[in-house]
């Protein structure tokens, strides 16, 4: 808290704060990252599951159909307790019977749909199987069988910042512009505090803050998420070419142990899924210990996986990843291939 | 901006953020605020419109009743774009017809209804109004009667603490432990950033951090908000009598002048409604011309009254309000009767 605190004491500029939802600074940071990802409006929000939860709301309303064709894997179908049914009166259309969430969507998956969505959720990239992104050229063929049947079509850009150096001759404005509404996050790649921005053309914006009011999102004051979200902007965005190369030079050493394995095997982001031998009690003390030995910690929230005989966990590559000595690391994997036979 | 992050800095303690609502900062002071108001537990919330829509929700859900008996100037009627309709399709019960939103709900009213309502949400005191509160008898006997009935009632005590010093020998938890839930503010009377707290027994409160996720509220870091909200229950809490005594002076020597004239005569808290002569566009500029003129600053958002010859705004007495030269805010009036002919 008081670093947070002492740093933007320094970062800020002399204005005031913004009052429900106005203010220069707050106007000005919309800007910026609306000609940044190549949108015409923005707004800033206190959470993605906010903004994620609006966007299809809006969209559900301008075409009234309220089903939304999205990864069985998606945020709102894993981690709000299903908030977009409960709220909204939302219905994610299955894909196939039965279903799998083990894989990207393709074109096909939406060319296959029996019924035709009232919105379609893509997420860049595909958080709960790894980091995973889909070619250009997928991309490019999704979105325009979309366009040709009049379905919008939002961007979970979470994860936006970091899929960029992906494709690597693309802008941010390039990929988030395919998209007819874009969702990005301020604290994960980014490391704010907290908060989101939702982006689209000017009246989708007017009518998100009207939505974003209902939410209960439309507070007295945003201005302590706002600075650290411009803050991480001027301070980690710059750095996800790097965390890319990092998480695929770590990705590299892991995958040279017989029995360790990443998903994807390079990494398409800064993130990856690493699966080691055992179960995930037996692995995680093992884990801690070596960690210990070593003094380098790698960790995470380790879970069974589908496979008995292997646990794994999330990795994210930021600045902490950056710092570690790559040798260090080694040692590391070396200590847990000797532990977890 | 800069003003709260260097105070806020010295402020708190040497503690790490909260994430997704856990920490040892954020859960000490909703305890200690649950223990202020005599409820079993609380959890922070970024704004009021959420809280009271997850109370509402909630206490629907339990009794399978969405009708809610509120006053028609409640926050949710007049504030939110309907989205206790929109988003929870919750519907409130007309009080009489016609009905006239004039004066407080009295325990009357509730009987004469003509269906049982799955919620009652009282506020005190009645903003819109001009702070109205009722005596304490009334206010027990309408708890009584939902009480009896079986019908949760809630309160939205967004100005809660400016409301103790009209029951001066009724504590805090006194009046709010009246209610089966409570909503807290604390940027309005306590002047934190933002945010606020929903409170009730563990079990409502465990439900409500269900729908606060739902709701986009489960904020990755709430701490700056947190963290002025306690800043101001330390700082400002203490004034509220102060604010009530300088609200009741202020009104003294407006209602001396015979055309001028306060709602209610004798303020009930720190805040009141001041109507004066003559249509907005015209007192505006005579109350800017008149406020320059005695170098005392005296505005707010000017309206229109239902009576053709008067405008009204809507006057807050925090630590400005304490800081005004009495004898220059009587000759800020008399000026003011002066010109205001």
């Amino acid at each position: 808290m008081k670093e947070w605190f002492t740093l933007l004491a320094e970062y800020v500029p002399d204005l005031p704060s913004d009052v429900y939802g106005e203010g220069e600074y707050m106007q000005a940071f919309e800007k910026e990252i609306a000609d940044l990802l190549g949108h015409e409006a923005a707004v800033f929000m206190p959470s993605g599951t906010m903004a994620q939860q609006i966007a299809l709301r809006i969209w559900a309303e301008s075409r009234q159909n309220f089903s939304v064709a999205m990864h069985p894997l998606s945020h709102l179908d894993t981690a709000e307790h299903f908030s977009y049914q409960f709220i909204h009166n939302l219905k994610r259309i299955q894909f196939g019977i039965p279903e799998f969430g083990d894989r990207l969507l393709t074109t096909k998956d939406f060319q296959n749909l029996k019924e035709t969505p009232g919105s379609i959720l893509l997420e860049l990239p595909q958080r709960f199987l790894g980091g995973y992104l889909p070619p250009w050229e997928d991309l490019q063929v999704t979105v325009q069988w979309a366009r040709d049947h009049d379905i919008p079509i939002h961007l979970d850009g979470a994860r936006l910042w970091e899929s960029q150096p992906y494709y690597s001759e693309k802008s941010l404005a390039d990929i988030a512009s395919l998209f007819d509404s874009v969702y990005v996050s301020f604290y994960k790649g980014l490391g704010g505090i907290t908060g989101s921005m939702l982006l689209g053309p000017q009246s989708f914006i007017e009518e998100a803050k009207v939505w974003l009011r209902r939410m209960g999102g439309n507070l007295r004051a945003q201005f302590s998420f706002v600075a650290s979200a411009k803050w991480g902007v001027e301070n980690n965005l710059p750095k996800m070419q790097q965390y890319h190369e990092r998480a695929k030079a770590l990705a590299k050493i892991i995958n040279t142990f017989p029995n360790f394995s990443t998903s994807p095997q390079v990494p398409h982001t800064n993130m990856f899924l690493i699966f080691l031998p055992g179960d995930p009690a037996k692995v995680k003390s093992i884990l801690l210990e070596a960690s210990r030995e070593c003094g380098v910690f790698f960790f995470g929230g380790l879970r069974a996986s589908q496979h008995p005989q292997y646990s794994f966990f999330e990795v994210n590559i930021l600045n902490q990843g950056l710092d570690l000595d790559l040798e260090k690391f080694k040692e590391l994997m070396q200590v847990l291939a000797d532990k977890l036979v």
